[in-house]
């Protein structure tokens, strides 16, 4: 890792979101949230963290530097700081404020498989607790290192020098990676050899292979490539009770898919510590579009349409009224092209129509350029089938350029006392309006309900669809109630997880359970599932050393 | 069930295999094998099975009758001799000559999720063992009813009495189906509404629904449609420790799949009830044809090409030049199209090109009539290049209409004393000519050494293409050494079982682990992985009464 890392935000410390060049925004922002604009909420200093005293005896430590080396294992506050927490809105308001819960009293970085198998054997002879950290994204609180009950310390396995491509076969289009691999690194390796991967999350440019897998992601190129479920050929995981390697050939059938049991597994079962994965030649063609909706139900039908086509484009993500307010109040004098071309457009279907919203989509086809193109032509036609107008490609590249963006804004909001997170679901298509409008109103009502009530602003959008069904991810905003934000954001998480649960949709498609969906997942996998699984845990991780205080612990 | 199914063989009493109209199929056979024409072993006659009188309580039964009714509990001998092994070659060379190791002492049919649950308590309070059984067609003993030490009686829990569709989403385009319902019914209902499953394993006439989730079947369109772990979006599992319905929505991330723990469970940890399965519309065309290479390499290529350009035909089945000669010699007369283009194309291109065999290939695209067109052409292309030349229709479709007959022929040749058997794998494309190579030659040399030694038939095929590698599928005959067949069969099977494994290729792709695999199944998964699995199962059924003497028992 060159670059330095923002240790109470998000990505490295030169980066951040320029909302200079966007003059509507905070108006808009305000006028909707009723924030004093005057209010600033800025992290403390970094030098009035107070961490607690290594709880870890000298003696372990030197264990554990004979066998990564010392240059291997850090101890130092930063270090400790940057490993104590996720980046969850949750995780953001409590280091802001100089709250750490659960600092490791280590930093391990393993360089081999072997060293990933010596450090659990001595943390489980000396009960202490291991929580492996990858790229540190984690929304659900998935890498905060907590401690067991009965153990004496916390380390962090941070992964990230286990980041070389072990093998590239370009007969079988597989390439294999160690687990602490990154996404710009991963794809560097493979684009220069004309490859893709194909996964983009959000959290691209920090996230690692291993928090992929271990947590079950899904890029935004997610409708051509997959989720990272659907691009693994084998994989293999350390646990404390040995080293499990799954079959590397095509779905075998002999029995219950382990590979499927290592995925998701979210440190719990061991570490993943390299996998095979498929990969794509370098698309020849990359075409996004923007096209415009009279509503968000128009849009629904055309995605579920071009979704059972197979039409397989790369990206199709479809956000409601809301959030197609808030896209067009984001742009950017200076981009033009995209927003002007939405505002126009919007302003024209709106008057044209009579109506008083619209709702954008994004429609993105990656492939050969005849393949794209006719891949582009016919989903355009089915949209045009449901009244979706193209306002062309500027729409879509800006959005493509700017993918990565929105999590450097959070840390923007959170200066101004904005409370701001995501939280996301499948369901399948037949009940997909339903679970849209239960979870909004419950996000809605609960905003509205806490304390010293303010104004909510509720967004969602459709990513990631299926033939039968899809995504769906939504971003809430309140202006926080101060010196109860955490309480404020728990009543929000609790009453929208409700409502998930309660329309039969999925506890999360792609951000995991962590620790913020324990209780929720729990639920939904019911109790022969959750003693399953626990029996599955206390077999490979008999001291309960992995990543305790999260699912099955 | 209206039809009574051979006891001793495949299918239906009143469907044989007509040899009568390949009259080059015998000639060929005897030469090749170096059988005696006149030497006939047929099975015994039914009436002279005996059976070890009924080992439970009629208390127990009397129990069971209450639960499901007295029309759906049987203990007679045909009842009980049809449940008593699935139907692969060491199954019906032992219950030809009226050998049944384990009949079950009661034959129970279940009609809902209740009556399952209840029969499973009774079953587990008493020690009773429990071996669901769906078409009862596994051809690796996963159905025989085996009966755990510790038991006193042993029950098969016939599933073919649930046999509904439950739900036709046609928005979501997913249908739910009770697991007991057979390949041709659950087609039935779908084809009239304009739907399909697109599963067609050659087992399809009367396998099930649970049978192949309990598998991780594989049908053989599978290129375009999936393996069954590909098509289902939730399912439902009873099991002794209560019920487990997975999360009804597309790709969930809240942990480990426990979908993809309960396909393939073999009938492990509970009895599969229903699922939701992902359908179709049915395509507009099926476009089916022959191709004929110079030889299975050049084959392979083409095929390796096709998959990684995604091209998604249905079928891309690559026979090897044994298994093409024999298909040449199987040619039925009056079936004049197919085989007289395959033999006038084969003479020709072999007498052009100077080679004594080729590879022929069947290719087929199903889909609207443009994209199957657009997408034969495609691979027409590919194939090209590669030195196909494409034979037509004629042999496509010919292979197309009697896909589900090979089973019945193998009827007729355990008639005349000749071992035949089928065991596949799967594997990465770097590796698979070794895998070939390996295992055709370790089949060739177990049969060749073993006692009374005959000439080896080993035929192998490409089927199931992924971009990442494909199935083997090998077929072997010989010759049956007298009063040995058992042990000639074990010794051929064990050096092919071991050649796969040493290849590290999987030790099965579609058939399963059964009673037959599971020596290999535990070397390839490893310790870690079987404890875990083991736990799962001691968790779910706690007293073992799930399928006995298989996988984890």
């Amino acid at each position: 890792m060159s670059e330095r890392q923002k240790w109470y935000g998000w990505g490295s410390e030169d980066k951040t979101f320029d909302l200079a060049r966007r003059p509507a925004f905070w108006p808009y922002l305000k006028e909707k949230l009723g924030i004093d604009p005057k209010l600033k909420t800025p992290p403390v200093a970094l030098e009035s963290l107070r961490l607690p005293p290594l709880a870890i005896p000298s003696k372990l430590t030197d264990k554990l530097e004979a066998i990564v080396g010392s240059n291997s294992i850090r101890d130092d506050d930063y270090a400790r700081i940057t490993h104590s927490t996720g980046k969850s809105y949750f995780d953001l308001i409590r280091i802001r404020r100089g709250i750490i819960d659960n600092p490791p009293d280590l930093v391990v970085y393993p360089e081999t498989i072997t060293q990933i198998a010596e450090v659990l054997k001595i943390a489980a002879e000396n009960k202490i607790s291991i929580t492996p950290f990858g790229g540190g994204t984690s929304v659900v609180g998935g890498v905060e290192p907590m401690r067991a009950k009965n153990h004496s310390a916390s380390i962090s396995l941070d992964m990230s020098r286990m980041n070389k491509m072990i093998e590239l076969d370009e007969k079988s289009l597989l390439a294999t990676f160690e687990a602490g691999i990154r996404g710009p690194s991963l794809e560097g390796h493979l684009q220069k050899r004309g490859y893709t991967l194909g996964h983009f999350p959000q959290s691209f440019e920090y996230s690692t292979l291993g928090g992929w897998l271990a947590t079950r992601s899904a890029g935004q190129q997610s409708d051509r490539y997959g989720k990272i479920e659907n691009m693994v050929c084998s994989v293999t995981m350390v646990t404390p009770c040995g080293i499990i390697s799954t079959p590397d050939a095509p779905y075998p059938a002999i029995g219950p898919s382990t590979k499927d049991l290592i995925i998701g597994s979210e440190g719990l079962f061991g570490v993943i510590a390299r996998a095979r994965m498929i990969i794509h030649r370098l698309p020849q063609v990359q075409l996004y579009r923007g096209i415009l909706f009279r509503d968000f139900a128009s849009g629904i039908q055309a995605v579920r349409e071009i979704a059972q086509a197979r039409l397989r484009p790369a990206t199709m993500r479809l956000s409601d009224e809301a959030e197609t307010e808030m896209a067009i109040k984001m742009h950017a004098e200076s981009e033009s092209l995209f927003e002007t071309a939405v505002m126009k457009a919007g302003r024209w279907y709106l008057r044209s129509k009579g109506y008083e919203s619209s709702a954008l989509m994004i429609l993105g086809f990656e492939d050969t350029t005849a393949a794209a193109q006719k891949g582009l032509k016919t989903a355009l036609e089915i949209a045009s089938n449901y009244g979706g107008i193209n306002i062309g490609s500027s729409a879509g590249e800006a959005w493509f350029r700017t993918r990565f963006e929105p999590p450097y804004l959070r840390d923007l909001l959170l200066d101004h006392a904005i409370m701001v997170d995501t939280l996301e679901t499948s369901t399948t298509w037949n009940i997909l309006e339903h679970v849209y409008r239960s979870v909004k109103n419950a996000i809605e009502k609960a905003i509205t309900n806490f304390e010293q009530s303010t104004p909510p602003l509720v967004l969602c959008h459709i990513s990631h669809s299926y033939p039968e069904g899809a995504s769906l991810y939504f971003t809430f905003m309140a202006k926080q109630t101060p010196s109860r934000e955490a309480e404020q954001w728990q009543a929000v998480k609790v009453a929208a997880m409700d409502a998930i649960l309660a329309a039969g949709a999925a506890i999360s498609h792609h951000h995991g359970i962590g620790r913020d969906h324990l209780h929720w997942a729990h639920l939904q996998h019911g109790k022969p599932v959750i003693e399953a699984l626990s029996a599955v845990k206390k077999v490979l991780d008999p001291e309960g050393i992995l990543n305790p205080g999260k699912f099955l612990t």
